[in-house]
C-alpha cells in the first residue's frame, strides 16, 4: 500500500488475514463499519500489483551481489480489483524487461529493439508510441504551471478518449488559468514528422531547459534506431503521458495497428524507483508486455500457427491387454525418437478408438494384433489417404518423423 | 470453500472484497467479532488451493467440447495459508498431469512412466511408493471398522513422522477396538518384496472382495511396469494413504532418495472428482509435481548445471556514441546468429567495463575503436586466454558460436 497512489491502493486485492482475524480488530471502527479503518487491521497480505515495484524492491535487497547495470526480464501474473471487461483483466500476465543503474539512451534503444523482435516474430502489425517526461515538464515550465505537471499528464493521457474539450475542462476545474489553457493546445496538437515536431519543440522549449533536455534525449533515441535495422515504426506522441507517477524521462506505449485494444506494451524511465526502498538515484528503464491482451490480438487476427495445436502424431489402437503391452513397448521407443504418440487407455470398440483419433486429427493410427505381433511389427494407417502398412517400428518412425 | 474439507477451508487464503466490504455485514456478528461468519460477507473470492479441484471443474464445464479419454498438464502457482518452512511455502507451482474419462490402469502405468522420464532427465535418484485405497477400505473391513476408513488413513499416513505407538493412539482415540488396532499392526508392518506383499495380502483378504479388487490392480500396474524400460523403483507401501479424501484407487508418492524433504510428486485416481460439479462417475488419475521442493533438492544435490546461468557470451565495450552505433549494428548481426551479446550501455571507464564482464563470467569482449572501425573489423578478446583477435563480425560468429 502507498507504492502505486491512491488509484493504486484501491485497485490492490487485499488478503484476509488467518484465524481469528477480528480479535485485534479496532471495536468502535467495527460497530461504526469504517471499512477504511478496518483494512489495515484485518490484511497483511495483497496480491501482486505490478511487477516494477517488487522489482525495485529485489534491487535494494540484493544491491551487494548485483551487477550493475543490472538487466533483468521477469514474467508473472499480476491482480487489480477493477471491474473486468474486454482487454482488461482481475488476473493477467506481464512480462517485464528492465535495465538498472544506467543512464545511458542505449538502453532505451535496445527495448525498442526488443519490441520490434518481439512483434515480428508474432507477426503483429504495431507502432511504437515516444514521449519524454521531460517534454512534459518543459510544457508545464513554459505555460507557467510548473507544479501542476502531473494534473496536465493524468488530462493528457484522456485525450484521445474523451477528446479536447473534455481534457480543457479537466484542466482548468484543476486550477489551471485558461490562458495557460490556451497555451497547450497548439503543443497538444503537434503535427508532422518526428524531425518537424522535434524542431517545433526546440523553438518553443527556447527556454526551458528542462524541455530542452527531453527534446535532446529524443532526438537521440531516435538518431540510433534510424541506422539500426528496425522495421516497426516510431513516433514522437505528446499525448502520451501514462498514468504513472514515477516515469521522469523517456515513456513508451505500443499500439496493435490492427485491432482496437488498448496498448499492449508498455514502459519508460524511473530515475528514482528504488528511493521508496532506500536506495537513491538509482536509475532504471523498461518495459512491461501484456501477455493477455496480445493473446487477445492473436486470437483476432488469428495468428496462432495450426500446427501448435496438434498434441498427437500418432495413436496405438487397444485390442486388450497382452497387445496393449505390445504396444506400450513400441511407443516408448517411438515416444524416445521425438514423436507425440499415445496408447487408447481402454480396449474400447474399435470405432470408438477411431473417433477419438478423428476427433484429436491425430494423423496416424497404429494397429498390432496376434499377425504383428508375431511378425514384430505394427500396421501404420495414414488417416488423411487411408493408406495401411505393414513396418517395424524403425519403419514408423522413419514415417512419421 | 467446501472442496477440499475442513483443513481445507481453514488453508484457503480468502480475498476481502473491494470497496466499502463491511457495508452489508451484519453488526451483531461484527460486535460478537464473530470471524468465522463474518468471512463469508466480507470475501467472495478465494486464492488456488490445488489445480485438481479447478481441473474437474473445468472438465464439467466444457464436458460438451471435450474428447474423452481427456489427457492435461498444467503448472501454475498454488497458495496454503500455512506457517511456511523448509520444503512448506505459501505459494508454490504445481505441475500436474491427470487423464479423465478412462478406468483402465494403463493410465497409472503412463503416469510412473512420467515420473521416471522427468526424474531421469533431472538427474535425481528416487523412489516411487504406490498404494491402493481399496487395499485400505480391505483392511477397514477385515478388522470390521468399515466406517472408520478415513481416521485409519488420516493416522496411518503419519506413521512416518510419529511412529507407530502415537498411531494406535490415535486410532484408539478415534474409537477404533483396541483388537481392531492389534488387528492392524501385522498389515501396517508388513514387509519383503511387492510380490511379496502382494502375496501376504491375497490371503488376508481371502474374504475382502474390494481388499482383492485393491490387489488386483496393483498387481496389474507392477506387471506392466516390469515388462516396461523403467528404472526408478516402485514400491509397495501399505502405509502410503495421504490426507486427501478423493482418492479411490491407485495412491502415488515420490521420494527423493539422496535429500530429507516431503514427498516431491503425489496423486492417485479418484473415481468421482466431477461429481461436486455435478457430473457424475467420470473418473480420473493423475499426480502432481511439486516445483519448489524439486527446486530445492536440485539446489541442495548442486544439480543444476552451470551452463545454465551463463547469459552473456561476448561483451561489447562502449568508448563513446560514434563507437556504440558501430557496435551495436554488428551486435544486432551477432544476436541474429544466437549468440547472446550485449553492449556495455554506458561509455564507462575501461576498468568498469572489464569488472562487468568478469563478475558476470562473459568469454568474449568485443572493441571497436578508430582503427576497427577504419577497417570494419572487431577486436576480440578472449577473457580465459587474454589472447585477441582483429575480425570481422563473420569470423567473430565462427569463433564463439
Amino acid at each position: 500500500m502507498g507504492k502505486y497512489g491512491e488509484e493504486g491502493d484501491k485497485l490492490l486485492f487485499k488478503i484476509l488475514n488467518s484465524g481469528d482475524f477480528l480479535a485485534k480488530a479496532d471495536p468502535h471502527s467495527l460497530s461504526e463499519k469504517n471499512s477504511v479503518k478496518i483494512t489495515s487491521q484485518i490484511s497483511e497480505k495483497g496480491l501482486r500489483y505490478d511487477l516494477t515495484v517488487p522489482f525495485a524492491r529485489f534491487v535494494v535487497q540484493h544491491q551487494n551481489e548485483i551487477t550493475f547495470p543490472f538487466k533483468r526480464y521477469q514474467i508473472q501474473p499480476v491482480w487489480r480489483a477493477d471491474r473486468p471487461q474486454k482487454g482488461r483483466y482481475r488476473e493477467f500476465f506481464q512480462c517485464d524487461v528492465d535495465v538498472v543503474g544506467s543512464n545511458s539512451l542505449m538502453n532505451e534503444v535496445e527495448l525498442i529493439q526488443i519490441v520490434d523482435d518481439v512483434y515480428q516474430a508474432l507477426n503483429i502489425q504495431v507502432l511504437v508510441k515516444m514521449n519524454n517526461r521531460k517534454i512534459l515538464s518543459g510544457i508545464a515550465e513554459i505555460i507557467g504551471a510548473a507544479d501542476k505537471i502531473v494534473d496536465i499528464t493524468v488530462a493528457i493521457d484522456k485525450l484521445d478518449k474523451i477528446g479536447i474539450e473534455k481534457v480543457n475542462e479537466e484542466l482548468e476545474q484543476k486550477g489551471l488559468p485558461r490562458e495557460a489553457v490556451d497555451q497547450l493546445q497548439p503543443i497538444i496538437n503537434l503535427t508532422g514528422t518526428n524531425q518537424e515536431k522535434i524542431a517545433t519543440l526546440k523553438t518553443v522549449f527556447a527556454h526551458s531547459e528542462v524541455g530542452l533536455k527531453g527534446v535532446e534525449e529524443i532526438e537521440t533515441v531516435f538518431a540510433y534506431l534510424a541506422s539500426l535495422d528496425i522495421s516497426t515504426e516510431v513516433e514522437l506522441d505528446l499525448t502520451l503521458a501514462r498514468g504513472l507517477n514515477y516515469y521522469t524521462g523517456a515513456i513508451f506505449e505500443v499500439k496493435a495497428l490492427d485491432v482496437q485494444i488498448g496498448s499492449i506494451t508498455g514502459g519508460g524511465r524511473y530515475d528514482d524507483l528504488t528511493g521508496i526502498f532506500g536506495l537513491k538515484d538509482v536509475s532504471g528503464v523498461g518495459i512491461s508486455f501484456g501477455a493477455d491482451r496480445i493473446y487477445d490480438v492473436m486470437n483476432q487476427l488469428d495468428l496462432y500457427p495450426k500446427e501448435s495445436i496438434v498434441s498427437t502424431q500418432l495413436l496405438f489402437v487397444n485390442f486388450g491387454e497382452k497387445e496393449a503391452l505390445y504396444s506400450l513397448k513400441n511407443l516408448q521407443k517411438i515416444r524416445k525418437a521425438g514423436i507425440n504418440a499415445e496408447l487408447y487407455p481402454d480396449a474400447a470398440k474399435m470405432k470408438k478408438q477411431m473417433t477419438y483419433a478423428n476427433k484429436k486429427a491425430i494423423a496416424f493410427v497404429a494397429m498390432a494384433g496376434e499377425d504383428e505381433m508375431n511378425q514384430g511389427k505394427l500396421t501404420l494407417k495414414n488417416m488423411t489417404t487411408g493408406e495401411q502398412q505393414l513396418l517395424t517400428v524403425e519403419e514408423v518412425i522413419n514415417v512419421i518423423a
